[in-house]
């Protein structure tokens, strides 16, 4: 395929439309644009002329489906490129409003449509997501109390982390909206002598779960249900969700904010943990189609809004956005050790979009365009809260 | 004035209607009614008809009128009192409503009504403050290491708390919006070494802030400025602001936001102090008629509103709800420790209606219908933000 002056004009509008960044771009006969010189933070390899428009005409979706496909190849620092594109992309507003509507009504988070998303992305298999994440099977966000710290050591901190911030006491009764894997339930009960009942629809995680509390000789004081949030009954001293609000979606939080409320005692203290962003913007397209369908990150202000009609009130609330990038690399660079593997189990179409959502979420929490909430609240007519959040840090 | 039928019908109406409180009622003539045994909270002495009925018809004003008055006498635990009063209220949002709209109203918080309204509170003469607060003359909420710590010791706690929030380091620019009598700006200059620049619409507490300004040696490196904070210019490292939002009012919170995107670098960190609340109500009438015209207390949505358009995300958020409650009960007993002073020079009237404020207060942040929200916040784009909140705590 010869390469026509049309060609070279697209890519040297696309090039100054994003302010020259610093990459390079080589077309489908070798020929090169942009920075050449040592200076280039990676080098995009172009096969053909569809997907040079491909990325011009779909600015949402065509880079992505570009790299699954193999057509679109990178040479250099993934995160790093995609980080500059995400900061150097021009507004889209009405893409995204297009893009949220209709997120909500192709894909909605019903009590069944929940079950067909989470078994998208959750029931891949637990062998595969034991490739890359650590021993406990964490897959959120990791607190790393230095960013030496290892993997390992970063997700038993988170665990520690939301203990401690919901100040849990041996005896108390726990409940937790979308327990993954079953690591917080199974530390819980283990490090801090809670009773502990955990929720989740994937029946995958699910069944690892139980095995691992056998395991640990826990059977009798953490429960697994495989169940719906909406259905949790019962009164706790604690509700606790990490990472499951992304796959809630906004629509339902009254629903959500309606259960925490009626699970909880009057002294009960409340925690929710999820990506967020600093303003209201769906997800980024081509990762709520290919990685997480009806997923949606909220600002914290929707957050927060979870909890008003009910007389809540935020105690404490974090941002460990640094820490999620820093999460992400460590998955990535264990996920790239296991690529031939992956390769030869999903292909190598699921490998490169794998690769691109990780990639992408270590640009999106480094750029800010996503943002990591760790949120603790009570009912405003308790006075059953922590005095200081010295505690949380080991000073008394 | 005899004790009539329709007085003692009403009387039994209104503690049925409270839920039969363990409070004692005593009219005019000597008959009591309520909870008389040893287990009341508190005696409320009624001294006329009038009185009787004021507090039915004007829930809102009718107590505090009458406390400040005289002709509603209380013996015991007036905080108490009033937070039992407080948990106990029926609902009223019609009411909140239209005491909310009248407030922005008649009272808006333009660059003349600021003036005006900042003038009745805090230009009430320095030495009548001197004579309740600690002294640094640090009139918001102070953060106590431990309950038991001095009044001097949480107010020393609290600077040194934001400071640290926002990492300050020597040599950075700060500009300080609602400085009261300067004790933040002079500890961030002397103790972090840093220029702080620091403005107040109150005369009284300007001249008061200089002198120590001058007396510190500190002239160089902390310039109080008396102007509004919508005429703030420069850029700066850090924005701090503690105990101003309360007065901006909600219809300037957008005027804020400009003005806080405006002024920071784009490395900068910028902080909220405020009173707020659980959901959307206005200040107690009374008190924003007598105590604090134009003030309004946000929720912390409305907090978080303020950045949203100006690409700015929340760091960390920390609610101090009972610090505050600590806070007014050590001012309360320094009052009352010199009220035969402040009844001479201001009258009894006065005092009264300065006892009801500090004793309603404490109730509010007791019974958790006021809140104290802290907000550190910076620039999404900006990496440039602490790894973790340990340092806050002295950890490494």
């Amino acid at each position: 395929m010869t390469v026509r002056a049309s060609d070279r004009w697209l890519l040297r509008r696309l090039l100054a439309v994003r302010g020259h960044p610093p990459i390079e771009f080589a077309l489908w006969n070798g020929e090169t644009f942009g920075s050449s010189t040592g200076g280039a933070l990676a080098r995009l390899v172009v096969e053909d002329r569809a997907t040079l428009w491909s990325l011009v005409l779909q600015p949402e979706h065509g880079f992505g489906d570009a790299y699954a496909a193999g057509r679109l190849r990178v040479e250099g620092d993934l995160p790093r490129l995609l980080e500059l594109a995400f900061r150097s992309a021009p507004g889209r507003s009405w893409e995204w409003t297009v893009a949220q509507l209709a997120t909500r009504m192709l894909r909605p988070n019903t009590r069944r449509g929940s079950r067909s998303h989470i078994q998208h992305h959750y029931d891949l298999g637990s062998d595969f997501y034991a490739r890359w994440l650590d021993e406990r099977m964490v897959y959120t966000c990791a607190y790393f109390p230095t960013p030496e710290a290892s993997l390992e050591e970063a997700q038993l901190a988170k665990l520690d982390h939301v203990c401690r911030k919901l100040r849990l006491r041996p005896g108390e009764r726990v409940v937790e909206a979308g327990c993954g894997w079953g690591s917080l339930a199974l530390h819980m009960a283990s490090q801090y002598g809670c009773r502990v009942r955990a929720f989740n629809i994937s029946s995958e995680q699910i069944v690892w779960a139980r095995e691992r509390a056998k395991g640990l000789g826990l059977v009798g004081r953490v429960e697994f249900v495989e169940d719906d949030y909406r259905n949790l009954r019962g009164r706790y001293d604690a509700f606790v969700s990490v990472g499951m609000l992304e796959h809630v979606g906004p629509t339902h939080y009254k629903v959500l904010g309606r259960v925490i409320d009626a699970c909880l005692e009057p002294h009960g203290r409340a925690f929710l943990h999820s990506i967020g962003r600093a303003q209201p913007a769906p997800l980024n397209p081509w990762i709520e189609k290919n990685i997480f369908p009806g997923a949606y990150t909220p600002t914290f202000r929707e957050m927060v809004k979870i909890l008003e009609p009910h007389g809540l009130a935020v105690l404490d609330a974090e941002n460990l956005r640094l820490h999620y990038a820093r999460t992400l690399e460590h998955w990535l660079l264990r996920f790239e050790g296991h690529v031939p593997e992956l390769e030869e189990q999903f292909g190598e179409r699921f490998v490169r979009m794998w690769r691109l959502y990780l990639a992408g979420s270590i640009a999106g929490f480094r750029g800010g365009s996503l943002q990591l909430f760790q949120l603790l609240f009570s009912r405003t007519s308790s006075n059953e809260i922590p005095w200081t959040r010295a505690g949380v840090y080991g000073v008394s």
